[in-house]
């Protein structure tokens, strides 16, 4: 039975994943949609389904039979409250990040979701879902490289615009490594510090750019993650996992070789929509697959709440200047199997 | 609309589509299916599709008017039979290679289908729906390596089974070659010649392994093709087209580096499946657009002749020893836009 | 005119000098030992010199009217002594690092050269002849990544002895980077902070493996350096400059790339020796050549200096926990032209 | 006891020689010099030893009592001549390739130097004592990747000259895969072919360019050598060698990866004299020590022969267009030890 969806918030990934459900994934269909402009939103839907209809707003839409999962794209403020709708209705829903703005926010969400009685809520981190971090994890998990104890990160852009600052290096940058690293390495968080470099002339007023953030589990690695936003050659994603026999990295995507006025070279990607491409797809085919089984395994309301807990301790490390610890509760026993479990 | 599909032959490679078909594509359903064994075939596809029919001939397959478009995945000596008959009904089908185990029966399809009026036929070529031909093809394209000269090649798998023999190099494996060089290119092929290193002692009575085969182009390419079917190390693609300003190579599939007991390395695949296993996806999702959208621009029918021609000829060259030339006809205007515009 | 050379301390490094000095290098001849064992010293020179002489001390060697210039290979306890006795007679001395054990005495030692009025000290930091790290700061220099705002490095050692503390982390291995990065970046260090990430089951008692120390240096550029001495898989150098337009990795040493068992692989090595084999010769070439022209350019007495600062503090760091500040002197203007441009 | 040298023929090579024995290499010094213009040769010398002497031909050259051993850099057809003299003395020589331009003179130094006894004649083939193909053969010889069976190789130069004609691609090029092919595979060759790809726009009217020569060796390996000297791209020499179980590949020459403008690079030589620069020390050092030593060791009068064998053969596919037999004699047992035993 094909999965009836409906998608809250029609902006450019809205849009995007309505197209995903439509043409790339199988088991699913999308038939409603809700946006601050209902006929802006149906037109957009309309293109992939005719028959789809548009909500006046995202509870309506969440509450409609006709609609068997949610999808919510929106604005970042407004996700607790939908997610908190959805399980009120008793309905699957992915959010995308964050989960919440607050850490108490996505407390509540995991608290409702356990009142509830079964996980109802996955979260949108995709790296979990990338063929590369995958093939990372089976490598550390096979126990080919020994123990981990050192994690070397970084997380290059090109460029960001005017309106990204020093905040949004951690609350919107650095919270996918602090997702999948937690992930990659069945551990938490129990300390956080921010370096700065010597900022480059690339920046703007309101942006320390590049800043490093090292980071300490609770099983003792050391993970230090280098952020640069306006590294100006292209969008680069580096993970090597030092263990106590050898080290593992992230595979550099692979990429055409060329052999060119002296150089031997391959391109990097410069748009990180294309770096994680084919991780969105299987991401949310897995999303609709769990539905129609009936059970979610990939991130979790409390993945969201951990990287959302995570992500405050760096903030404050940022304009505090030493070590701060991360005080992260022991994970519900509801969640067990998430962690390690999740999208294995 | 869903595109209703019946799949005739339900071996190895029918069943994978079927389950491609239900889990991994969208806009398609299997509802059909025939082989020797009826009740076999309605078993494995009921896991999938619950409703699905068996047919107790490909032929009323084809004729059945819940059937939409026609898969062929049965024993090679029988593709030509069910082609026809599809292009007979109107139908579009997708037929695994070979389209026909004769030149003069794929030529046969050709004219069937030009008769028709308009295409009908895919054939099941995917190297040029995988990622790495397409980004090295678009390397050539663009003109940075200028106008191409000669190409390297090496298709070399880890060991085949004693009922592979000599011919098979070229009928089964370099066939893939033969195919996606013509696309990479948009060129034909004027001769080729085989030449016989020193065998392998991993090969067996049937089979002189390893084979290297040189062929000529209309435009005067020279490409080498090393065959090497019991390398052991792994299943190994290789492709290198040097041109005038610089030389283009087909991308390693990604992965995990690791330095581990004094060697930085990663690893080789060993499955042909894996390595073109996306592909697979590419080439039946653009087929089954192609069938909704009324219009198909895979591999056609020709290309499935050309293959044909170039296979003949090869296998004459490993058996005379010289340099043997291949009379390709030209292409008729029908199939224009093939060759460069399929699979662009 | 050949360079008559002596050689104090006829150890393991003493004996590899005269060897390099007799059959690798050009315009030199070693004439002299002494050692603490005077015959065993004689008995290792005279397989390559057959009229060489051995000295009771290293003072009278240095006294000698038939020695131009003295290395200094003996214990590090002894360097200070034998280089100020050089200094004292106005002979060139080449001394292995560390050129003193104390910053103290590293100072006495620059004190003593400038008093003396021409550089006569070069210490033996051989990365800075390294055809690696030469092509890297060629690279920096050359603007095309831009000024550098962060360095990550690596230095990994298969497994060290037992004797070998938290501390010769620091003191031994660490202190090439030390000099190394001084050189590369032309600038010098402000402070440091140790890390320890959870300690390999692989070292011993009085070991904590691995370390990551954090430099900041004038310039604002943010360094990291792993030191992983028992990482079991290699010896392992690397070092990556990230600057505001691009990076630049030190390169791996060339090797042959194997296709074997499912794995393309290169060889890691794992002796040290091996690694910088070349650059002992172009050092001791260089110093030599120096010697005949009558003007040092290699690391000089106040380089030994800084890396003995630098050293200190990073000790300093390892008991303190904390940002320890580094209070490095300028440099006086007799050494200008060091950092910058030695070893060109 | 430092080796006396006397160079006949002071042009580039020659000087670059004499620059080489005086202030790289150990043990020899440079003593004499001819050339038809003798000042000039005077001249360059003196730059390096005040005290030397030019003469006023070779043959004087080889006859003076101050000379122990001779290299020939003079033009090409004067090579047989000097060496037969330096043979008639019983002087080491070693003679820049070519050994002579004709087989039948490189046989009739093969002759007289059986006739001497013992063996005085090195060929200037510097690739054996290149670091990287010595680690290819290294690998080759452990058995690693089993009894090789194929050997694909590319000799690219960025552009050559007017004077630079077809045949040059065999003799002047070709020559270095002829010679340290040989010693890769401890081999020698049966047959030769040359296949002419579409020319490139980059050649001239005298040059077909690029070519790829078949080779085949007496133990059923088959080669092929991509020749491309007006490639444009750089000096790029490549060479694999596929075994039953494996493959091994030549270095890739040690380089800086850059990341810069959305591309992963690194430096492609561009000057053929860089690419083997440190082979040339190793080489001459190779022929100093031998001569000191008494017993030569490098690339032998008969190894000049086989290559000027081979040579001939591929001139003669180049014109002829089919296969064309190489008929090599057994190397005489005088020669044993050669081929594999050479510069091992």
């Amino acid at each position: 039975m094909t999965l009836r969806l409906g998608v809250i918030g029609t902006g450019a990934i809205g849009r995007d994943h309505i197209r995903r459900c439509t043409h790339a994934l199988s088991g699913a269909t999308v038939v409603a949609v809700s946006d601050l402009d209902p006929d802006a939103a149906l037109a957009a839907l309309r293109v992939h389904n005719p028959e789809g209809r548009a909500f006046a707003s995202g509870e309506e839409l969440i509450a409609s039979p006709e609609v068997d999962a949610v999808l919510v794209t929106s604005w970042g403020g407004t996700h607790a409250r939908y997610v908190q709708a959805a399980i009120a209705a008793g309905k699957f829903v992915f959010c995308e990040k964050p989960l919440a703005t607050t850490a108490a926010d996505c407390r509540a969400i995991v608290d409702a979701e356990i009142a509830h009685g079964t996980r109802l809520v996955q979260v949108g981190f995709m790296r979990p879902y990338d063929d590369g971090y995958r093939a990372l994890r089976q490598v550390v998990r096979s126990g080919k490289i020994g123990t981990p104890l050192m994690v070397h990160c970084a997380h290059r852009n090109q460029s960001v615009p005017e309106m990204y600052g020093t905040e949004m290096a951690v609350v919107d940058t650095l919270v996918h490594e602090l997702d999948v690293l937690r992930w990659l390495l069945d551990d938490d968080y129990v300390s956080a510090q921010v370096i700065f470099p010597r900022a480059t002339r690339h920046t703007h007023a309101k942006l320390r750019d590049p800043q490093i953030v090292l980071l300490e589990t609770r099983k003792g690695v050391r993970i230090d993650v280098e952020i640069f936003v306006n590294c100006r050659y292209g969008y680069d994603i580096q993970c090597a996992v030092v263990g106590e026999e050898g080290i593992a990295s992230l595979p550099e995507p692979a990429a055409v070789a060329v052999r060119h006025e002296a150089r031997l070279s391959t391109e990097i990607l410069v748009d990180w929509k294309e770096r994680f491409i084919a991780a969105y797809d299987v991401e949310l085919q897995d999303f609709v697959d769990s539905c129609r089984r009936g059970q979610l395994r990939g991130p979790s309301a409390w993945d969201g709440f951990a990287a959302s807990v995570a992500s405050d301790a760096c903030v404050r490390a940022q304009n505090e200047g030493g070590v701060v610890p991360i005080a992260m509760p022991d994970r519900p026993s509801f969640y067990d199997g998430d962690g390690t479990g999740r999208a294995a």
